[in-house]
């Protein structure tokens, strides 16, 4: 019941729901990204990760940044959200813009506002930790660095970028550390000197810092998003959506890692704890997430079985598989997939397959 | 133009379409098994069966055994068949009975009947082969004959009844030969010795005789059966489907293979020259019977493939193969079946797990 001031009295969580997500095809569409999907559970990654982060900040300090086509889906699934705050790019413009836009608009509701950046599309299976760690990078983050959560990577991953902490850093200390260096998606053996140094972390794509903090580098590396952003009139007035169509487009098309982070020189890397942390890439994460019958199969549908091992199905209707192994099966009324589970991966090529050959409906 | 009497002159065909067939789930059902379905092009292979038969007797001498069940559907698939001539059995009572009524109906209407009996679900690659082979036996049952036909086994098959000729029999002079013993499906040991000795023919389940040969041998092996038959009203008469409704179930139920070609003395076998023969047990038997893409898949849907061979897939919608070998996938609107196709033939076991675990709807 104490009155002093509490790391998390500015506190804004800002999620960025804006993805398009091919690789869960063909649940994920164009209009339905994986977000949006009970891939896990009963509700949404996008209503789970709002879940996950009401104890730090309540709905109310809760910002969504989406786009046009997939802005009612936000507020269907997320009613507890003010309207208002969830907002849409008028084009698609990568991560420095929207997160500059969220910075933009808290900083005018809250000159001190410290905002966390979070994907809506992951799983964290530690909630407790996850807290403890985004009170410890909210009191860096007034302390006027910019944080980035590193997760201590489990393998030698290449689809992830990674931050180079100092030689001898640990996560039990759980205390910031300066960044070396940001290293872009490695190849397989960069990525296994990674693991095996010990000092490499998987960049996770979430951030907390001041408003004002990220403004100024913002200003300082991406004039023209700076620029664009000063021309909005204020978001409560009637000309705030005519002004963000104007002027959004004008804005770098850029990462926050590549457009900012990687030539700051305020970053601060969290090198975290385990907290369970998963981005839910693909098929075969989402097997893996989910409990095995005896059989190591992932049932979502009625099914009858004769010797088949290590599948996942998922399909409205009767599903009968005899002798297969470790496959995929994703049934929906226009679409069907069937995938070796260590190709799940693959599936984001076959939807640009689509796309290359003009099967827009598929998309 | 010759007036010269012919063996197809009272050539009659008698075609069993009340077969259940569970091998095709999830396209086959009880309402709709194999014969009803257009597995292999345009046709189903009822429709096939009777096309093939044309040239050696037409539509109006063609006679049709099913249940009730099936009547409606093979009245709509077969409208050249005059309907008095689909004959439905008020209960299921195996191959004897079956073709005890034809040939006791064909008896009085041509006391020279010759009958042609056919199973209304295999294919016949070479039909003008076929022809020659129904030319030579429809002969030797003008001769008194019970003739069977006799398939040159191509592999060492446990599924199927053989015919044993004595040594040295040959296809070459596809001449009517002793039936040394009919031998039961045999185990994997016995049916490597029958293909090795030359003289073990599979027994194809065709058969030619006259109507009058048959009913002799039934009322001698089959009495309970022939007695039912002789309580019949004559066909065009209105009490014809009450009697047989009322004595139709004191027939044997026994295949006629079992219950009269065993034990009768008057048996020919005609060891045929490759026509083409194939009885469609399985969709493996269907995916060997249709042409291939280069990389081994018989498609019938659309398909988006990423290193798929092999593969056979029937739907109605889309369907993506990411990395899979060698499965059958048949797609239907309350059923999706996925199987190595090595194991296509345990379908039927699913489908017995179905009626054991009272899932009759997808019966």
């Amino acid at each position: 019941m104490s009155s002093r001031p509490g790391p998390l009295d500015h506190f804004y969580t800002v999620i960025l729901a804006g993805g398009r997500g091919t690789r869960f095809w063909p649940q994920s569409r164009a209009r339905r990204p994986k977000q949006f999907l009970n891939v896990l559970g009963q509700e949404s990654l996008l209503q789970q990760t709002l879940a996950r982060l009401r104890p730090i900040a309540p709905p109310q300090r809760t910002w969504i940044l989406t786009n046009q086509s997939l802005r009612k889906q936000v507020l269907r699934q997320l009613p507890d959200v003010p309207p208002r705050q969830v907002i849409a790019e008028p084009v698609q413009r990568n991560t420095a813009p929207a997160i500059a836009l969220a910075a933009h608009l808290l900083q005018q509701q809250d000159p001190d506002a410290v905002m966390g950046v979070f994907p809506s599309d992951h799983v964290i299976g530690k909630p407790a930790t996850f807290h403890r760690i985004l009170r410890r990078g909210a009191k860096a983050a007034l302390g006027g660095h910019l944080v980035v959560l590193g997760i201590r990577p489990k393998w030698p991953e290449t689809g992830y970028g990674y931050i180079e902490f100092p030689a001898g850093t640990s996560a039990r200390s759980a205390t910031p550390q300066p960044v070396v260096r940001f290293r872009e998606k490695p190849r397989r053996a960069a990525a296994r000197r990674y693991l095996d140094a010990g000092n490499f972390y998987w960049n996770s794509g979430m951030f907390l810092w001041q408003a004002r903090t990220i403004l100024r580098e913002i200003e300082r590396f991406l004039p023209a998003t700076a620029d664009a952003l000063s021309q909005l009139r204020p978001l409560n007035s009637r000309q705030f959506s005519a002004s963000l169509r104007r002027h959004y487009a004008a804005c770098d098309n850029i990462s926050i890692d590549y457009g900012v982070l990687e030539r700051a020189d305020k970053m601060a890397g969290l090198p975290c704890p385990d907290f369970g942390w998963n981005d839910v890439g693909s098929w075969e994460a989402v097997y893996q997430l989910l409990p095995k019958d005896k059989r190591r199969n992932v049932l979502r549908s009625p099914v009858q079985l004769l010797s088949a091992d290590g599948n996942y199905v998922d399909s409205d209707k009767l599903v009968a598989l005899v002798g297969v192994q470790d496959l995929i099966v994703v049934d929906t009324p226009d679409a069907l997939l069937i995938a070796r589970r260590q190709d799940s991966q693959k599936v984001a090529d076959l939807v640009k397959e689509f796309e290359v050959g003009g099967l827009t409906g598929l998309l």
